[in-house]
């Protein structure tokens, strides 16, 4: 499976696609950021946005997007911002019938190095080491992009199988 | 001057068409709601919200775009739907080169009656009594889209005197 990884900001938006399956050795497609002026207004700067990751659609052709799930809870004045951002990668994807995955920080930093609360050079170095790179990707938010395409890449097995395993059960309508 | 206002949410998305200028009667166009299932998921709500805003601008050809400014302070629970939906608004907008203000809502509240606190029904009955309508708008998003519209084009003088202003004064490089 092919997956784009989406770290969601205004200013930079990690993108990150990442090819294998679980249990196999993964490939790093692409990585990079797509930026937005700071100065320019947020209409136009998510304009942008969508420019950028319709192109890594475009060129990359994934089968699933994965994208970070913003919390509200964490820093207020940058979250605004993170979920307009993340809406409009969510909004490409869908538009093109693209499934799209949510998966939180601490669900990716357990993902690739074993602890929810890992920092972002652990989660570099674990990047760097499962995609066999010669050196952690920069910035911070194109490693982190990286980490949520593999992290849904290693989640994805379960969730068939739960899926599979409702699908198969024959509940009394409304208990689902 | 022709406004689409957009009271922005992920479950009702209010939208209202004014037409007029400051200092003269109003004209409503249309007014409406963006409606999205709540069990969908956020992404293909999205591309609902888009949709539909899709059709406004279509429909309605309005010259500019007035979307609630969303603060992270406020309910933290819808909040991130809110600032999701806004996103859409202001990217649909953007990407056909109208112009996208953002108001307050205490802006708009203050506007249209006259106080920054005002609540629902003081809202309701003004748009109704500005806009010689027989019944208030429902639901109270619909009528927050048309004071969103009321306010953008009553506010637009100051803001376009302002602009002209600074585009006649000639100032040092740098200082604006």
């Amino acid at each position: 499976m092919r997956v784009l990884g989406v770290d969601p900001g205004l200013t930079r938006c990690g993108v990150g696609v990442v090819e294998g399956t679980a249990g196999r050795p993964l490939h790093m497609v692409g990585v990079g950021v797509v930026r937005t002026p700071a100065e320019a207004p947020v209409a136009e700067r998510l304009v942008l946005i969508e420019r950028g990751i319709e192109q890594w659609l475009d060129e990359h052709r994934p089968e699933y997007v994965a994208v970070e799930r913003v919390f509200s809870q964490h820093n207020v004045r940058t979250v605004m911002g993170t979920a307009q951002a993340s809406a409009v990668a969510m909004l490409c994807a869908a538009r093109r019938g693209l499934p799209v995955a949510l998966h939180t920080p601490s669900e990716v930093k357990a993902a690739v190095t074993g602890s929810g609360r890992a920092g972002k050079d652990q989660v570099g170095a674990m990047v760097t080491r499962l995609l066999r790179l010669d050196a952690p990707p920069k910035p911070a938010d194109a490693a982190d992009a990286l980490a949520l395409a593999i992290c849904h890449i290693w989640r994805s097995p379960a969730v068939n199988r739960l899926q599979q395993l409702a699908a198969s059960v024959q509940l009394p309508k409304g208990t689902r």
